[in-house]
């Protein structure tokens, strides 16, 4: 069986087609500046060059089009006909509180997906073009939504319900969502299926990437998650402040003139690792290598960095009166071994938790990085966010 | 030796009066409507009837004047001549930066405490007001200022930072300083003589009032503290929301027309327990009895709060890698044995922390509440931020 996985920006479209009797990715691609000059399309196939477009994509559909024209290429494409693909998987940002799991799209979804714009008015109007152009391009197949909040829906309300008047809550659905949840649902389950865990194994997923969340689970259901009603809250990441003192926005408001869509660009834009450093870089690395020669500002964005999730493990470990398993994922996850290293040596002894250096020298790859004498099981997973949506997509597609 | 303790507001005066050779408090009262019309003073002496005066008090200098009559009034009074009092401690609840510990008040001082102002434009102007007053009342009489935030000096840049454009640290002094520090400070220490703590023992003060705050300190220096800026970070309040998304702020701001001061107004005085009971009550108790009688809001404000101050010693046993005591404190802290029950019942097992219910049926009693074989020790210490003030000002004098 072979599954479309589409991950549509408002000006972007990534997609995979992965063979799902082997889990193989067949290709990948990019395409970028949809509706804008110098739209360009690069498909990717393992062991080939890469496939490069440029023509103009005026809109979202017709960037499916030349995506499915590569698809059938006679020396790019990876099938030869368009029916080869059994369904396609949409991630959808926002499933607001109507889709607590992935969905079969038809008409009504649409209309409910429409609804949800508001929580997510930079990404949803994306998902939905992407869905419908697939629709008019490839009439008949089987679309399915897979969503980032999705994972979320675990939450009990003393975990999702903010202390603001329940008027938010009742007309604006103003609620904790928690994101990346095809990422912690995958994560999560995946640990589970290594560390032989069960219903109550209590797992933290730290999805460190330039985006950053954590979240907390037992036995694969949610219990808590960092990022809120938008993917601001939470961790320190790339340029995003995650938690600040919300009497800090109105001190800086009246500062610096700003209204609260000029504060919130700040928070979004140029806070985080970014702002912290000293404007140094968004990216991880910079910052480090700053750090290693000896630049303050950079040393102190990376403490408070690790400080943030140290403490989000710990409030986690008391949200569910324990830990067996934490588990480090997405870019920085995956591939920074000292972040790794430091979070556990320097905080999470107190849990019994050990990391073995040899075993944390390692990148990208599973693997168990905890000492075997360790009371709570650590884990480098890597992220397959793209896998996630087309093992729900086949999933439903089976039930139909 | 005798000191006099003053606690300013805008329109109001709190006073004690504590001989610290026995620690006894010889008197204690309250001014209101200070400036407004119908301005009184409440003076309260241990096994006497309240005297009240009624009188106008245009201004803090002439509430001054009155509470020192009171103090000498022939049948209501303490002392025989103001020339028993040998200093007087204020409470100043912003001293910035510059503010570490408790100070000898002089116009160097003072100047620094006004440009401390707009960091607590409601609170430093009345503590200012209060000094002035003491000064033209009793002229020469060391005066001292104790500062809210000066044990939350005791933080690394890691906790104190906010992951924002490091302009606004260097240029305006935004940081986290931390509030209720007199609070966290007195209490703080009395767990470690109780228990026979050291430099290394690890305690985490819980201060659960109208408003709430929490603590983590090692050897009795600050570590972390929820209140950041300003004292709207953190727990869930009586009618303060504590942490939230600050994506949701503007989603609210768009939705309810409102700006930035109307967001944190709503922040401020409609959230919290509060707004999340549906509005039933900022009172704890309310709160409990409706969510007793069965009110869905109620118990989830109830979850939630205990949830959120559960999550917080949680992350600040991470942020020491350890905890060695917990301490309860303030209104709520010190008299609701069912919120310290559940919260160390239903959360923190897997620290080792065994709360004996018999040991826990007390209120306001400074009492071990933890069962001999719990792996964390559990207290109740009343606060005593008054006191705090008074020994802090006999430290300070002594040095003359």
């Amino acid at each position: 069986m072979k599954v479309l996985v589409i991950n549509c920006g408002s000006s972007s479209l990534k997609y995979q087609i992965i063979d799902m009797d082997t889990q193989a990715v067949l290709c990948k691609g990019l395409v970028e500046r949809i509706g804008i000059e110098g739209s360009v399309l690069t498909h990717k196939v393992p062991g080939k060059e890469d496939f490069v477009v440029q023509e103009e994509m005026k809109d979202h559909q017709r960037a499916v089009e030349l995506v499915m024209a590569a698809l059938v290429d006679p020396d790019h494409g990876v099938i030869k006909s368009l029916d080869e693909i059994d369904a396609i998987g949409h991630r959808v940002v926002h499933g607001g509180q109507k889709f607590a799991k992935s969905v079969l799209i038809d008409d009504e979804v649409k209309a409910a997906l429409d609804k949800c714009t508001e929580l997510a008015p930079l990404h949803n109007p994306a998902n939905i073009l992407g869905i419908k152009a697939c629709e008019a391009v490839m009439p008949g197949k089987p679309n399915v939504g897979v969503f980032d909040t999705a994972f979320g829906m675990g939450m009990e309300p003393k975990a999702f319900m903010y202390a603001l008047p329940t008027k938010y809550y009742e007309e604006y659905e103003v609620r904790r969502y928690g994101f990346h949840g095809q990422s912690h649902d995958f994560v999560s389950h995946r640990a589970l299926d290594l560390c032989g865990g069960n219903e109550n194994t209590k797992v933290i997923v730290c999805h460190l990437g330039n985006g950053a969340s954590i979240s907390a689970s037992i036995g694969g259901k949610c219990v808590d998650s960092s990022m809120g009603l938008t993917p601001l809250e939470g961790l320190i990441m790339g340029t995003r402040s995650g938690n600040v003192d919300p009497g800090i926005m109105q001190f800086i408001c009246h500062k610096e003139g700003l209204d609260i869509d000029g504060m919130l660009n700040v928070l979004n834009k140029k806070s985080g690792i970014f702002g912290l450093s000293g404007n140094i870089s968004s990216d991880f690395r910079d910052v480090q290598k700053a750090a290693d020669e000896g630049n303050e500002k950079a040393k102190i964005a990376l403490d408070a960095y690790r400080y943030r999730v140290a403490k989000y493990i710990g409030s986690y470990a008391a949200a569910m009166n324990g830990v067996d398993v934490i588990v480090f994922t997405a870019g920085l996850g995956e591939n920074d071994k000292l972040t790794r290293q430091a979070i556990c040596d320097e905080y999470l002894g107190y849990l019994g938790v050990k990391v073995d250096p040899a075993r944390n020298d390692v990148r990208g790859k599973e693997t168990l990085i905890s000492a075997d004498d360790s009371k709570v099981k650590v884990y480098l997973i890597p992220t397959n966010e793209e896998l996630k949506i087309a093992m729900d997509t086949v999933k439903i597609v089976s039930e139909l």
